[in-house]
């Protein structure tokens, strides 16, 4: 009679440990990285891991009732911590995070933070995961305008220097959830320029969650593929924890539904970005991201178990 | 018995001018209706103005991804503030509001206030647009209560004044969204006597949004039509900021699709009522008012634009 | 011009009075219990009673728009206010409990309180109901786990006990709305060895709810029935208010659309669980509790209506 | 092991009964007035009451540490409900406000609902209680204004009103916490003019709670005295949910202590207005005000024990 | 330029190891007590230690602008996490709680948790610290009831047995802050019988806070001083986040003011109870309470420094 | 790199126009700089001046109950907006903000925005106002940091840079409010070395307004003297909405009583900083921050009235 409950403990993603007991290299290495610098509207996703640990107590317990394993089973995994990020400047900051994740030695889950933060990561792990990535990429927004409010670099402008220095293959590459004002030709780059399937949230509701799986499925092959998941892909009224949100989203049961279904792709990374709990209630938005986050993970644990 | 009060005045729709700079008369006029005496449950949608000019500082920048358009591009739109309203009396706001309306030369539309307000509107715009419209109304309530807990008028009566005023044209009008318990009589009077088409919540969630758009245009087919969204319509969930939510509500992502679609109705007015903001979170309510009001002026610079 | 609003008035459920005028027996009894010494994550449903009162207020006024009754006309109808529990001790709460249902003279329909009273009731009823009941069972968690962080009883563990004792019958009972996490060999236990026939969130989302409706058809058959409604079955959008929410949930329409669909089941009592005001916001989740309960008790009107 | 816990039962003001068990006149009879039409800002104290007896809740238990009585001993009390008030209409209230006072046949402690309804309390109770009486007025504004954004009356009127009916006798009344801007004119008319004695906010800091209490005393002498509570008289930080907050006002404890100074005044009755739950956190704006109902009630009931 | 903010990182109290780098005893050990089956109105300071190690990270950067040190200088800490206790059973949980702080050897500071906690600790901590401590106490309730709603143990009973068990000597004891209703036989047991000195709130904003300080150092002497601080001392404007507030409580600049004086006193340990942070916003409750330890730590690190 | 951000823009302290009506130089320019890059805990500031102005609508009517003044009949102001800042870029949007308010031809007050804002503000305004100007800083921190958590610049920074730039006089200026953990030698070299008069909270607390008051007039004497209001030298009860609160702050009151006072002071500017509306409720802390430019500008009304 005295397990520890949900809401007892020091708080890591789960619980993890820092460091593996045996000293060695983990399956897999979360991090945090507490920026927001890139941020248009509200503000506040340095708070982001915070509230994605605090939220992922819940899901300490149990296995994926249809995936049948856990993480805890099948991975090893450690929370490392948050990174360095340098204090209100943008461009010292993603040099910082760029050189930290390039020297983690293990498959990299990321908790932004905003989607800033995507850039840094993938040029820090190019070396190790390959140019050319196929990112699967759920969110309201395209974030592949080349500029933000006049400056060159912020959270809706990752993708357009993904693209442009290889980091990520667009014609391998997908975007489900979209429905922002966007200008025209942002989205005709985006599309036609770039080669970008896109899927907006609407084809999502009416399409049907097999259909954005084949989609999925079709357009990245057994290419190398990113994960990189805005909250704000999701309906307000699911994460509202977030700064730029967009009404007519998609729903958690959809993410869900058709992440599980993902498990054969070739997966080498993921990041969760966006949440802000300062406009999140009930833990809601934070507890959708450690969701998603948890079900990557047995993804992964179950791709192990073969 | 007009002095602004405290909680009146401009932040401005999509920071719109209040005049244009050429002083010439513009496509669209937008107004706000600082009023809630109708309200019966919960008041504050005298606050919805605010919330909602607020909210749609997020929408500024972009086209609509689908129709390929924005109001800026398309339209010349002013936000020329709030109207009058006589402080705590019912009968004389109605009045006032009935007085400025008639006055405003171009298409008009309003940012409530409670749903009371649609009745002046459809009174003060009878000469410019006609009587007899068809009405496209979006709502939790038929809102043809004959009275109201024991008094005449209140934000659940308009559309039965409208009705017997002719005003507005049952037979050629519907109803989407319906849910709310409501005595027999009241719904019999409604759809037999009157003869809306009433297509309740779970009509759009079981139906589908193409056969809502179908009854849609089959009942006003080439009528003059007007929208009036009150926002309850939706569900609690995506709309909590409002005074009698109904919980089993339509979803943003289907009252969008179905907007989309309507481009060929004959518009000549719109409002969006009973945002109330003290019960918003994270300004989800808000910001979904602010998107549809976005997405009718898209409809408006579509149509303007061939 | 002096009729009651919905904001106005002392609080019991619907207004409805402590006793019948006529000091008779009435056809429904509620009750509330204010207990959550069984939460293993977020407590305060203690105040879930008072907060369903509260919000049920709003719908005081009309028949429902489909079964087109009303529970003040069909049924006698009383609130009997809160069951005494022991502040602070969990055992003497549950005998408490059950030896206070034990003597309720009419249909019963409690308000929670945490699901961990389900067991207390089922016990005190058995003998009225009989044994072996049909369970309908709204939830997100099986809620079957033989023992809690330790402990033998709590939240998690009422339909163990209420199996293990008889008084309710797996084999034709169903779940509906599940998806936690949940150690394999539990769900075994639930679906294989005990029988419970279990339906997820995912299936109600993509199946629709005609089929949901013939599975706890087939289920249940013409056996006694039991609804218990724990609030986080639904999505925490809808529900954000209650303890240990499961993103990826049902929503109230499909809720809605279910029950009114099984008027004809052999009901024999209901329980609403697990709303925790201090997570709610704008009333929404107290909200959908109580238009829960006044669904149910309109099924319960047109059946006595024939 | 069976008491009930304040977190249990139905809602009155300290669960009090409607009626006496034995038919008789109660000492003091408490009711609602959820009445906000009045409001010139942020709508919403018609769920004053509820709130308040809500909060009252927590006070159920023990006598006054400091004048060694509680009002379940002294006194009999009742909490006879809400008093009706027409929808939508203010004049039309203001008369079923008055008539429905001037049929209680007790001492009365009304729960507003707006400063407006101070105005028909004092006229209703004007034959029992007598004209010229004594207010002993704490609030943020002097309420002396000859009418209200253009419109006759509002909250900001009442004792414009009452001062010229004769109902108070303004030179021996006395305003405490006053601090808001206000005409030049205005402030003339109150002080000079009517002759009300006037004690700012900063008074009561600097000059501490005894000077308050003499000052009070020297106004009133011997008149009977009314005592009418805008919870905004109270700091912002104390008292957030309110309709026309203004910074820098008096602390609970120093009202509290000025209070309980007053046994020996000829109190004839008492309301609290302005409590607007949607704009309280944690119930403290409803807890201040209801522990200033039950310090006026231990007043009483000290009186009565001697 | 990158030092980890404010924001970032895992989250212990002040980010404080949960062992010594050199495997030695630390000078002083904090844990968390997620416990709050003893609370009789709002529950949820389970969530207590979460809120108050998330606060305390707003104090890591500096030194006491006063006493002119800070803990990490003065002092090795450690927070070791939360004490295992049973859900749902408060017996067993105390008898846990009691078990593991007798084997911590090192000066202890506990968060709670409910105020029932203080009971086990001073049991369990009696062979280290001695019995017959002075405690200082600050608190809005004397929580020295004999029982609670008819149960024998809860969070107003803890003084009462430590009373009679010697553990405390109330005849050296104090009570700082008291207002909340209380029985009169309980007042007089508390004053009168068993000879707690009580010092109201009322007495701290009136005296000022060099008469309580005079007034601690007169009953505590040189006797070993235990100091037990439950949040609902405080105002609840500054300390909403709890489930028993009362109105008109000290401010946090007098409690601190009055601690940072009390350095000579001879300390043996401290606990900080009864934080909910579901009703608290802005992190202000979890601030105050951090900041409270944080200078309790920097007493102790000031006194170490000589 | 100078587009306005969608949390930009006009909502106009107290309805005031951005021009003047007749074209001329007005007395006051009031601005928002909507910044929050510097801030080191929680963001969200670049609401401020929304949030600021929203509030500010509260106080449109009547004059300063003691001043017996108003601004809009003593002064000409106007509110010209936000001005233009680099997103996401920390030095970029300094210059820009020098730049800016450089150009601005009147008395200036300015609605941050974090303080690291004030930077730019002192160098912009020193060729119009002078140098080693008399700073009147109101702040819980001293704000002379020499560096910020290993970057140059933030907003614990900006009188570091100011006093070494010589836009300050340290000596003829003063710090009221002081409390926050600082390291012993910042604090020296504030106090000691570059010569600022310290008052801490405490201070305030024990030793009155007046004392403030004369403490304040000595410093300062006849030099021109800058007002620079950080908000959360208000403690976070009143004044929640903040980054970096610390509690025992001193009151509103206490604020305004010492600002009414120092009307005959020489005033050169103002700037009211670091208000971040996501963390208020109900706008105490909007509206605390607008009363207080409020009151600054009666003081220059009554100033120019003379």
């Amino acid at each position: 009679m005295n397990e520890q409950a949900t809401y007892s403990g020091l708080r890591s993603f789960l619980q993890l440990p820092a460091k593996l007991d045996n000293g060695g290299t983990p399956d897999v290495t979360l991090v945090g990285i507490p920026f927001d610098l890139g941020t248009t509207n509200r503000p506040g996703c340095r708070f982001g891991p915070a509230g994605i640990r605090d939220a992922s107590l819940m899901l300490i317990d149990g296995d994926h009732p249809e995936m049948r394993v856990n993480p805890m089973d099948g991975l090893s995994c450690i929370d490392s911590g948050d990174l360095d990020v340098a204090c209100g400047y943008l461009d010292q900051s993603l040099e910082l995070i760029e050189k930290q994740v390039s020297k983690i030695d293990s498959h990299l889950v990321a908790m932004g933070g905003d989607h800033t933060v995507t850039l840094p990561i993938l040029r820090g792990r190019a070396e190790r995961n390959g140019k050319g990535l196929s990112l699967v990429h759920i969110d309201a927004h395209v974030d592949t305008w080349p500029d933000t409010f006049g400056g060159p670099v912020g959270h809706g402008t990752p993708f357009h220097y993904a693209a442009q220095e290889g980091l990520i293959d667009p014609m391998r590459s997908i975007q489900i959830g979209i429905r922002s004002p966007v200008d025209n030709d942002v989205m005709d780059y985006t599309r036609d320029e770039l080669g970008f399937t896109v899927i907006t949230a609407e084809d999502v509701h009416t399409g049907g969650v097999d259909v954005v799986v084949e989609a999925i499925k079709k357009a990245v092959g057994d290419n190398a593929a990113y994960l990189t998941f805005d909250i704000d892909g999701i309906d307000p009224s699911q994460a509202p924890g977030t700064g730029t949100p967009e009404v007519g989203g998609i729903f958690t049961w959809q993410a869900l539904a058709i992440m599980k279904k993902l498990g054969s792709l070739n997966w080498v990374g993921m990041d969760m970005v966006e949440v802000a709990p300062a406009y999140d209630h009930a833990q809601i938005t934070s507890l959708a991201a450690a969701t998603f986050i948890w079900t990557y993970l047995c993804m992964l644990a179950v791709r192990k178990d073969k």
